[in-house]
């Protein structure tokens, strides 16, 4: 079997245009794509041009994001979101966010150029969020929380390495910081969500699948955590030192221990040590914290073991410990009548039963899902690798993905015409058996 | 008993000095001041200014070191150095170094205007080198390499954290890059170096005491290693992971237990993590590792075993390590004849038996002990604590140390008198019983 001919060619285009976008990058050698950027609104311009190609009515919305919206059986309806992410992390792959947006175009401009929004009971719109890797101020998923109605504008006092204020960040952008939050949606004018996405671990690839559903998004916090003990010469015998950075040390080989026992995902991927003196003994240590967990329970139980094991780190070392909690989410359940749909168009592409994972990465749809119903299509990459250079999918792979998601857009419409309800809104769909 | 009256009261201009010294700072609120800087060129100038009221003859000499000569009983004749370093560490104290330089500069405005000086067989060069620590090129004792004439033209290739070279910023100081080697002495035109210091240890707090000679100073080496991963999304499993982060902690936390055991001292000061994101494991970390032990062998013998455990480490984390040695310096022994000068100055000035203790920190008189015989004078700080703000030193203290500096230099002059040698030289001095 293979997927349908127009996703065959769909595919090509849509590695080549992510091939495409990793030019437009801040990092010689690499590919690094911040909020609210230069090469961000490059970005914006080359993928607004394609959206616009595809038909759709194209947009920068107040908390810069991309939107692209095609018109259902009548103009007005509530949308139907498709979205993911145009940012990326330091040293990026291709298709981490990326590869979902432009599949999402794709996918509508197949529906859109075949007729089929003409008779679609909501319109559809294309959302490449701003931010989600929160690489540039720290906190996460800002493009998605302000379509989600879930803006908060304390966000704009936050500050990137260089000192520049989002708030400043926002008008640099040609954009008012003042209106950020008018980017919500609501649930009448939307009535769900669907992300397509790499699966960035190894699970597809281990049972030889190319796509899968998401049944939940795990729980996340993040943590800055500083170890403050006192500078001192190399020479001070080792009963006399506080070594913020040898006790910052043993409480990462800590928390490695704890979350694997745990059987949760964590990473400490940033650290630095004061004043950095080679013969001089840290007095101040500080890093970043990030754990994710199926529950929310396991997550804050196993952050309770890593803050004990912490606590008697730093009494060994006569240190002491701060922490400030960066970001924190809890796990969001993926809604299961939009999970049917995706399911379906998994069986109709594939022609295989389709299965659910739990995501450990975070997404969009968590930050959606507070406002409206989420679920998610997964798609292989190469060694569950993501977050790096090496970042790979397989073309065969995207067209399957391509053609399941046009069909789980199909089925959504399908299921919501038989429904006979008076008007459409998310309610409608939360209503909706799986 | 209490020290000589000249000296308590060069022991309040002592103190106020190094206070004014600590203003010349690029540091917000600390203390920093590095290599050919513009802050050490406003310290030359202060000191010199001091030098100069003194009864010196100033210069800088083509190794960026301030110098400062008072000829002895006539024109011409080699020196007696008395030398420390006017550099810092980031966010350094106010006396590491500095307190050394300043202390012999008033011992020698002592020996000139009490006229001693014009009796002595040597002339008497009070030194302020301009690098010790190292701080800005990362290669250390850069001044006291020069003058004890091992100087490494290679050296001028290296870069500051901003990618300034050496060779540029000799330039920038006002020196010329070719010239650098001229700086050093001979064994015909200097007879051995002296040196004050601070303790950076506990060990004469612990015995309640104000001086000590030194026996040695301790075998060191420094590396930079680096810890090559894979930078991937947190998501991924464990036994996926390729953690440079995780595993630069553990060995971190080994060479602690390591150096603990041996009965050396290491430290880890700086560390960075590739690419730096929350959620993105680390692919690359790099880490500074210093080692301080009493004798060459068991510094290389400890070298050995925390390059087994980290072997281990890197094989467990399926990562790679380079390291790169960035400085090596063996133990260098105190010439007998001047330690005994100095042993029996502390003895007349506090009137208590004097000892020797080895030097774990590194001092410019491993760098001049490739030329000339040298000795060392300890003197006790607060909680044995350096390379900190909190660096703290009795005034009463540094009045017994000028004086028994002072009479370690007559002492020298003393019995090189009774020697009776043709013409005064290093090597006169090497001969010499203790």
């Amino acid at each position: 079997m293979s997927a349908a001919q127009w996703a065959d060619e769909a595919a090509r285009t849509i590695m080549d245009r992510c091939d495409q976008l990793a030019e437009l990058t801040s990092m010689e050698g690499g590919i690094e794509r911040t909020y609210l950027s230069p090469e961000m609104a490059k970005a914006f311009e080359l993928v607004g041009g394609w959206m616009r190609d595809a038909g759709l009515e194209v947009s920068i919305d107040p908390a810069g994001n991309l939107r692209g919206r095609a018109e259902g059986e009548r103009d007005g309806l509530p949308a139907l979101v498709l979205g993911s992410h145009l940012d990326s992390v330091p040293d990026a792959g291709k298709y981490d966010g990326i590869l979902g947006v432009i599949t999402a175009l794709s996918v509508a401009e197949h529906l859109v150029k075949s007729g089929a929004t003409a008779t679609l009971p909501f319109a559809l719109e294309v959302v490449g969020f701003g931010d989600e890797e929160g690489a540039r101020f720290g906190a996460t998923l800002l493009g998605s929380y302000a379509l989600g109605a879930g803006w908060n504008d304390e966000w704009l006092d936050l500050t990137d390495a260089n000192g520049v204020t989002m708030r400043q960040a926002f008008r640099d952008f040609g954009l008012d910081p003042e209106h950020v939050a008018e980017a919500a949606h609501t649930t009448e004018d939307a009535i769900g969500y669907l992300e397509f996405h790499i699966e960035q671990g190894p699970i597809l690839e281990q049972r030889d699948r190319a796509l899968s559903s998401v049944s939940s998004i795990a729980a996340a916090s993040r943590y800055m955590v500083t170890i403050h003990g006192l500078s001192c010469h190399i020479a001070t015998p080792y009963d006399l030192r506080h070594d913020a950075l040898t006790a910052a040390a043993e409480i990462i080989t800590g928390v490695d221990r704890i979350s694997r026992e745990a059987g949760t995902r964590a990473n400490v991927g940033e650290i630095s040590a004061e004043p950095g003196g080679v013969n001089v003994i840290a007095g101040k240590a500080t890093f970043s914290l990030d754990l994710r967990a199926g529950t929310d329970e396991l997550r804050d139980e196993t952050y309770r073991r890593i803050w004990d094991m912490a606590a008697e780190v730093c009494a060994r070392y006569d240190v002491t410990m701060e922490k400030e909690c960066i970001h924190t989410a809890d796990s969001a359940q993926c809604d299961p009548f939009l999970r049917s749909c995706i399911e379906e168009g998994i069986e109709q592409a594939e022609g295989k039963e389709a299965f659910g994972l739990i995501s450990y990465p975070g997404h969009d749809g968590m930050a959606v899902a507070g406002l409206l119903p989420i679920a998610m299509l997964y798609v292989r990459c190469k060694g569950g690798i993501s977050h790096s250079p090496l970042e790979s999918v397989r073309e065969d792979d995207v067209a399957y993905g391509a053609d399941a998601f046009a069909h789980a857009i199909e089925n959504v419409a399908t299921r919501l015409r038989a429904a006979e309800a008076d008007a459409l809104t998310a309610d409608v769909v939360l209503g909706m058996e799986a």
